[in-house]
């Protein structure tokens, strides 16, 4: 008898009706627009009714730095949330809506793995309930309003050759990468180079994210700079008459999804952007009311600590007001040797040296988190290949780091599996006091906020920048946008800009290469490398495999 | 006072919850998929349940050519199904649904108008369920893995000169029209030209409405043709491995749609291809499920009955069994004295001879219809500027034409409005035998069958060929596609290929240019001029003025 695949496990699961999952935390029938009868939109009205209740706790779930090995971090996160209400405590978790096109690449579906998943699996893959459809046309809406002024005579003098908006896709497409578009006759439009990227990569999505509610998803969709005109001054959304009609087309869209665990827990999923050129978390309206409706919000940040974690408290934090009281550290035993420098295919052997040389990243990641003021839980995702002795080295490494430890069997057990980590996280909460601060202060230079999370967060001697990104980072503060908050985009792989250096990496500097504003979002961000914002696909697709089956009615080949 | 908008009145509506409206025609909430409170998809199980239920009786709604002055074919559909069931009977609305595109472009909304219109509106017109998402997706993943598959070494020997799939967005967007794409280096893809269409010009749309169920539609997808070989030979989306995908993408978007009108009466709401270089009907599954649901289900075809009730009959009655009892041609006042050469400013005056020079237009659609074997029913729209002359007039010369007439009065008062046209058609359908036959036979040769609509429906004295045209129709039949249907795509402002001649234009030949197999849909498109299958925004779109009020929570600026 085989390990069943995560779809079938999801598949064979008996859902309850989304209605009785709301009800287990207070959300009526009134309150849920139904999308089928296992998902809902939640209301706008409920965080109105419920905006005076107390706050419950929020824990954040990160990890070390991503290898091939796998971490795991959603299935912990969905397997904690589902352990804490088995404890009988209120727990909500909040989570990212997954991209199409990933899910045709390589991936398969997303949305935790064995016994700690999110269900229906196949329709929060496909389409769920349309948010990122809602946001792809609001880009390309403002892609197609931008390019129809321009033919139009080009009243706002826009800059052709200086336009920032890109056109979107959820689909890995390579081939619009670079694109030219406006070819053929006079009424065809005006001829540019152009590039689409992937849906989860527009400013749109980020914006979504970030919103507290329809008033300030319009006045930042109003600010999206979409281009320069020829005085080198922003042109944005409002100058073009879009921001009305993008608020429309999402104003579904900003609504939070409820779905449920495998244990029938509620889980908010919302909005997801990506964790490098954006900030890699759910929305501020979902973990926002996760808080209302619980006692222990979980919820989770993209890669690993120092790309989604630091973006989480510096950049979703801080411009939501949103403070953690506890942080989970996602790793494997199985990583960490990889840090340590053993190859993929021999991770399977205990391998102590390796260990004891890999931990590096990890504590990097620990020290990291405890300069936020956030007290820290390490644990780890078990494998079957994972050793008592690999176990008991990385628990004492970690008390004597002073942080709490739990191993998790969330993926073979469930929430039972979490219990253990479910303990110390309330242990964690009850008797250490948070006190979340940012690395850097708003009133901070754009390079001294640049400067500080390379130094304080991975471990940089300083930073150089070439000479283009010293250029744009002095028009950005010039243009009134230097008290954002910084989004660095790097290699998710180390903890430098280099992919290749593994563990804790010393003796480096980061190079910037390119900023720019994404005014609606509210932040600055910094390229240090060459970030790919549109997919391809792999030479066998998973989408080859993907199939409807139409005698049981069954999605198969997603996994 | 003002007269209200049409908007104003769609949201001044008290709406039933979806439920009770699917109760009145027997459904029940287990065979609901809501999405939200006043949107629900039909299970695939209810078909079934209903298999052996005898058919109601199905009256097709289509019109005169359109012209400037409007008619209002929508709005005339709506009335009759309000009117039907206020005489007790029980009758179920199927109508397409809008695409986005011409929401902002120029049109606002779609859904029917004053008190003949479908709720909600607003959700109507935006997103919806999701359907076109899905369409959207399923075409462009299909092109994605064709664009990769020819990076990855074209292993099928696509000839990259010769691809004729198009990548689609649900936007009007004419600079995507005549793009470049796979620009950059070696890993963004292979460079070639391509060309976006609108999501409803896709041949996915077609392939969707015409697919009696999944099994039919994944065959149907597996059909499509995506490029031709080195040799000529055609490679299709089954060749790609993109069919199961394809048909995930679209399990959702299959199930038709269930809203309501202003008068709480069913209406299915699903699919909605183009009229001219497709079949212009909504979902075959959406009629036939208001058959089994009804005494009379109401539907209605695009454009006027040269093109849209032409492709009804010969395409979708064809591919599907369905047999029309009666038939409605909708008309005006102003629009016949439009094609009598009154220019649109002075239409508000009564001319009696212009009256009796434009009534040819409709002689000659009441005529074809005829031709089909099916009673008709003419119906004038009335506008506050008719005169009882004119009505007198077009009442006497149908009536001497062997049709019913009636006058719907249904903007202004609904369902009251349209009892007298109600009346006229159950007495027609009681009265008068319907024959269905259509207008050519499989086994003609395609150009047979274009001569047969050419003479016989448009009035033309013959067809004349590019040698282009020619060529590939020879080559379609090589292929074996010789015995689908030919969709003809030709203005919609004439009866002849000329869009300026108005009335009954005689002693005219119609000129073929280009011909292709839409091989999945099934059947063969045939240009007569240069069909736009992309269209773009006017100087100001209606984006500008459509905005969300975040006080009322209301969608605002949809006409």
């Amino acid at each position: 008898m085989g390990v069943k695949s995560d779809i079938e496990i999801a598949q064979e699961a008996q859902m309850l009706d989304i209605r009785e999952v709301a009800a287990k935390v207070g959300v009526a029938e009134d309150d849920l627009e139904l999308y089928g009868k296992y998902k809902a939109k939640i209301s706008d009205d409920l965080y109105s009714k419920l905006e005076d209740k107390k706050d419950g706790k929020l824990i954040l779930v990160t990890a070390i730095n991503p290898t091939p090995a796998g971490e795991g971090k959603t299935t912990i996160t969905i397997g904690l949330t589902q352990a804490l209400n088995k404890m009988g405590k209120k727990s909500v978790a909040a989570l990212r809506e997954p991209s199409l096109g990933p899910c045709f690449g390589i991936k398969g579906g997303a949305a935790g793995g064995g016994y700690s998943q999110v269900v229906p699996m196949e329709e929060l893959n496909l389409h769920f309930t349309g948010d990122f459809h809602a946001i792809t046309s609001a880009n390309n809406l403002l892609a197609a309003m931008l390019d129809n002024h321009i033919m139009h005579g080009n009243e706002l003098r826009i800059d052709t050759k200086h336009i920032v908006w890109k056109r979107c896709m959820d689909m890995n497409d390579r081939t619009l990468r670079n694109i030219v578009i406006g070819m053929g006759g006079r009424m065809d439009g005006v001829m540019r180079e152009d590039h689409f990227i992937i849906t989860v990569a527009s400013e749109i999505m980020a914006v979504l994210c970030l919103a507290k509610d329809m008033k300030d998803l319009k006045e930042r969709l109003g600010r999206v700079i979409v281009a320069y005109n020829v005085d080198g001054e922003p042109v944005t959304a409002d100058d073009l008459k879009a921001t009305g009609s993008m608020a429309a087309l999402l104003a579904d869209a900003i609504k939070p999804n409820m779905v449920q665990t495998l244990e029938h827990t509620p889980v908010l999923v919302h909005g997801g952007p990506f964790a490098n050129i954006a900030h890699g978390c759910n929305s501020v309206r979902a973990t926002r009311l996760a808080l209302k409706l619980s006692d222990y919000a979980v919820t989770e940040a993209g890669f690993g600590a120092d790309l989604g974690a630091e973006k989480f408290l510096d950049i979703k934090c801080r411009l939501s007001e949103l403070k953690p009281d506890a942080v989970v550290i996602v790793a494997t035993v199985r990583a960490l040797k990889y840090n340590g420098g053993v190859a993929k295919d021999k991770l399977n052997e205990e391998n102590m040296d390796a260990l004891k040389a890999g931990i590096v990243n990890l504590d990097k990641h620990i020290e990291n988190m405890q300069k936020f003021g956030i007290p820290v839980v390490v644990t780890l995702n078990a494998f079957i290949t994972d050793t008592q002795e690999e176990y008991e080295f990385i628990k004492k490494h970690c008390e004597d780091a002073g942080c709490e430890f739990a191993l998790a069997k969330v993926w073979e057990k469930g929430g039972e599996g979490g219990l253990e980590l479910a303990e110390k996280v309330i242990e964690s909460i009850e008797n250490k006091k948070a006190e979340y601060k940012p690395i850097y202060e708003d009133s901070d230079s754009l390079k001294e906020k640049i400067e500080k999370v390379a130094k304080e967060i991975y471990g940089a001697d300083g930073v150089t920048y070439d000479d283009a990104a010293t250029k744009e980072l002095q028009h950005i503060e010039q243009m009134g946008f230097g008290n954002f908050p910084v989004c660095i985009a790097k290699t998710q792989y180390s903890l430098s800009d280099n992919p290749k250096l593994l563990g804790r990496p010393e003796n480096f500097t980061i190079n910037v290469r390119e900023a720019y504003v994404d005014a609606g979002a509210g932040f600055v961000v910094i390229l240090t490398g060459k970030i790919l914002t549109m997919p391809g696909l792999p030479t066998h697709p998973a989408a080859e495999n993907i199939n409807y089956d139409e005698e049981s009615g069954k999605i198969t080949g997603l996994f």
